[in-house]
């Protein structure tokens, strides 16, 4: 994985963030930490540029974050480098201009070369996405 | 579906594209067309800012790019307002800066209610995302 | 929903299962019935014909099975008879011959006309399939 | 991948299958062979026993018959054993009892421990499953 930096003032300070992932420092940037269980919760704040033509965050945005969401519920499993095999997204609800989005989830399986993760998109109680994917280590 | 324009300049000349769809503009644009067959394709040259800390497309965009392609190709068969269900993608291989992707497919079921879409994102002859789309039309 | 039988002997005594469903009572029969929380959970016990060529629980099945998982999930939201639409499943680690298969789920959003499900096959403490389901209601 | 058999009379006279997989054998037999063109199709006929409450073909079946296509497909690619790590299937149409179910496909990408593959079973004219896989290959 790249190097994560912290933020220091804002909303999001405290979290962190990959800026050497450019598409998504560009769509995001998304925000992850640890909740106080240890847990990866993950966040951004949906501004106008994130929606649809119907007024509604894009499927591929949702799924963007997802990815970047994938990465960090995994990074400890995946302890290094890793590509994406497989994502699936099945969209739950309609996410608007100023929501906060937050994703949790989990490994189901870290094996030795593909690790297996799900989790949830969330607007406050709203549902927004539920994901699963699939990830490969890769030699760095 | 949104007003789609034409483009008049550029590569992409006589291409179309929907520009009311924020962060597909801000994450393409993505262009489509009909070939000479009259099947719908999709196209994009991949710049840096499209890309992951790995120097590889990013799977969000490819991901954003196939659900725009999956309202291209079915856009005749929707015939007004549709959201997506399901979204899913296999990563093939890796794109790199300056391909030109482009994505061709199918719609493997128009229903009533419920549309089915596939296809497949290649670089030149690299497949580069496999994904199948499930898009449900709403009443506008 | 079909109408459900509720077994009256043998190791599944007081759990229920649709004998009406010709391949899920071949290939099963799979279980149901409500924990002390409220919550739905569906088991079976593997037996040789449930392998592959490779001894392990075959794809197939545990495909079958969290189809009839979903269902029973979702019995209450469904409220009448469903269709799936898609059903995806990542495989986590292999099923063998004596394992009792247990599945649990949730609806993360039932909506007017769609209603999407998740859930995972476990062996014990082994996760076994990750699932996610959409299932569209129809009219009787 | 299990010795295959080859069918010496009746409707799938010709045709191969691997005995050795109980749970396709119990659920199909299944069966495939490569066409005039070398490309692998696959067979079989549905009986009663294929089919749900609603007197469709069950998901289950559906899907179990496409992870046999699958490694139908796949088979000179994979060229040993292997497993599936993710299946994905899209139900276009229902199929009915004396329905003859194909299915064809293609390998979209061969990696070196990653296999994907995409297909449709159709019933004659009608598109019922629209599938993809990931399978991994492993050490024998």
């Amino acid at each position: 994985m790249p190097e994560a930096v912290e933020i220091t003032e804002g909303e999001f300070a405290g979290w962190k963030t990959w800026p050497s992932d450019k598409f998504e420092t560009g769509s995001g940037p998304f925000y992850y930490r640890l909740d106080a269980d240890g847990g990866v919760v993950t966040r951004f704040r949906v501004e106008p540029r994130h929606l649809n033509a119907g007024g509604a965050v894009h499927g591929g945005c949702l799924l963007t974050f997802a990815d970047f969401s994938c990465f960090a519920i995994a990074d400890k499993d995946i302890a290094g480098r890793g590509v994406t095999v497989n994502l699936s997204g099945d969209f739950l609800n309609a996410a608007v201009e100023g929501d906060v989005l937050e994703a949790r989830g989990e490994v189901t399986k870290a094996g030795g070369r593909i690790i297996y993760v799900r989790g949830l998109i969330s607007a406050g109680d709203k549902p927004i996405l539920s994901f699963t994917s699939v990830i490969m280590r890769v030699k760095s």
